[in-house]
């Protein structure tokens, strides 16, 4: 076992992403202390039950003497908590974060931060839909990819920052990329913040449609439905905040979608067959090149079909 | 063990479906002879080899003294294949399928079947994204939902023959409700069809988008984009003929969906974070209802999350 990465690291925000960092420090190391804080006394009591006695009572006692904080809260309190913990932040320590937008959040982290303080900041493409401090677990960043989109032209010492925060995330088990923010912005608009868009609307959609019973969307959601459900329930602070700091990117990605649909609603309206054979043939090969880069399994869909009868017995 | 519900079955059309039918008789009975037949001549073979020999060259002589033939193809030719077999049907068989779909096809069957033979529309809400007669296994319909839309005022004969046909759906493990045609395909144009056409959508607007590589859609699939590629690896043709075949409902909640979506950009657009707000914490209450129902666990995403990593251990 080589060293840790850090001394020790703060975890601000006890959702899902940090509890899960907690403990995957725990199961995997890459730093000797973790302190935890969160906004919220319920949830910081919560915490205690599952990751013990790191969680602190303020910001500033968390990212005391930490070499490396990270901010875990959503993206939109990214510039309230920086300014909160400015003072406290040990000079040569990394500001990171985990937020699923980088271009403005990075901007209000770098904006409030003390020189001397390395600004990274980070997404790790990984998560459930579960949220809360009893939602995390130690592997979720096994083989996951972590973005790092590092804010300015490398010195040596922030050089030196970012090679010791990529092997902390090595160590938890994920694989680093670095990337420039408005490209990783513009990318995860196609990948991620439009497909929860859609799967809040078309939820959404259903729950007012007074020709169709409640009960009976739930009873049929196997047909497809379950699955934008599922998507559906992640924490709405969260992407409301994502929506509200990737406002262009989302606009540009929708519109699309937009005009992509109303061909596809247009194909309907006049039986045009031959339109919807050929956009829904060329999705497959999509698919197979994801279970090509092993980021998903054919079996996936199977085990989950098995998974809901036995859950009942 | 109780008598199975019919003597002889007859499966036209070897998919997913057909298949899984096939392999589900043979593990938990319902039928004693199960005849099958696919138009494709690759796909007969295919299907000899993982279903044996109950495969036929023709599908009239698949329904040859069968007590029950069930249509297994897109809906899009039940009429074609109802005509193909009307004459060698058997007086008193049940003619049933497992279409999406329900109003038009039945129609399409009704149309061409001969007097004596009754018509029971049926809908499994069971399969996954996989197609072809290897996709088949006998567990798919356990605990699932079989819808029945039968078709006109029963008679005594009809009210049998619906009985066996329960019968024999609940020996393949499935719970079956009835419904009127319509109103099940109103139900399903939200539980099931908008979700794959917006599913297909999404994948198609990944594709076309020239300011970010097919590489980097696949490589960072696991924010949401990856569970859309699922859903529209599904039967391009089934599909196809599914949006023909449920125009009016699909293109009502069609304009419900886009209209709800259309909100939400106005909200993005102007920074509205109260409206988003809203409407994502909704979603939540369908979801608990769902895994309240049974109908999916919350273990199933963490399952998922845990099956892509050691797949490739």
């Amino acid at each position: 076992m080589s060293d840790a990465a850090f001394d020790k690291i703060a975890i601000l925000g006890i959702g899902l992403l940090g509890s899960s960092i907690a403990h995957a420090v725990n199961a995997y190391g890459g730093a000797k202390h973790v302190a935890l804080w969160d906004v919220s006394d319920d949830v910081r009591d919560r915490a205690r039950r599952v990751l013990g006695d790191g969680v602190t009572d303020s910001g500033r006692a968390a990212v005391s003497d930490a070499d490396c904080v990270i901010l875990c809260t959503p993206v939109g309190v990214f510039s309230d908590v920086t300014q909160n913990i400015a003072e406290a932040l040990k000079p040569g320590a990394i500001l990171t974060d985990v937020g699923s937008v980088k271009a403005i959040p990075a901007a209000d982290m770098t904006a409030h931060c003390p020189d001397g303080v390395h600004v990274i900041p980070g997404h790790p493409i990984a998560g459930t839909e579960q949220s809360g401090p009893e939602a995390g677990f130690a592997s979720l960043f096994q083989d996951a990819w972590h973005i790092l989109t590092p804010v300015h032209a490398a010195t040596d010492e922030y050089g030196a920052a970012l090679e010791r925060l990529v092997s902390f995330w090595k160590r938890l088990g994920a694989k680093v990329e670095t990337m420039d923010p408005v490209r990783h912005d513009r990318v995860l608009a196609i990948t991620s913040h439009l497909p929860h868009l859609i799967a809040y609307n078309i939820v959404s959609t259903a729950y007012d449609m007074e020709s169709v019973e409640q009960g009976e969307v739930v009873k049929y959601s196997a047909g497809g439905f379950r699955d934008f459900t599922r998507i559906a329930a992640s924490d709405p602070v969260m992407w409301r905040d994502v929506f509200l700091n990737n406002k262009d990117a989302v606009l540009e990605t929708l519109g699309r979608f937009s005009e992509d649909l109303a061909a596809l609603q247009r194909a309907i309206r006049w039986g045009d067959g031959e339109t919807l054979m050929k956009e829904f043939s060329r999705a497959r090969g999509i698919r197979a090149a994801i279970i090509d880069a092993g980021l998903d399994t054919a079996e996936a869909d199977f085990g989950r079909r098995h998974i809901d009868p036995n859950s009942k017995e």
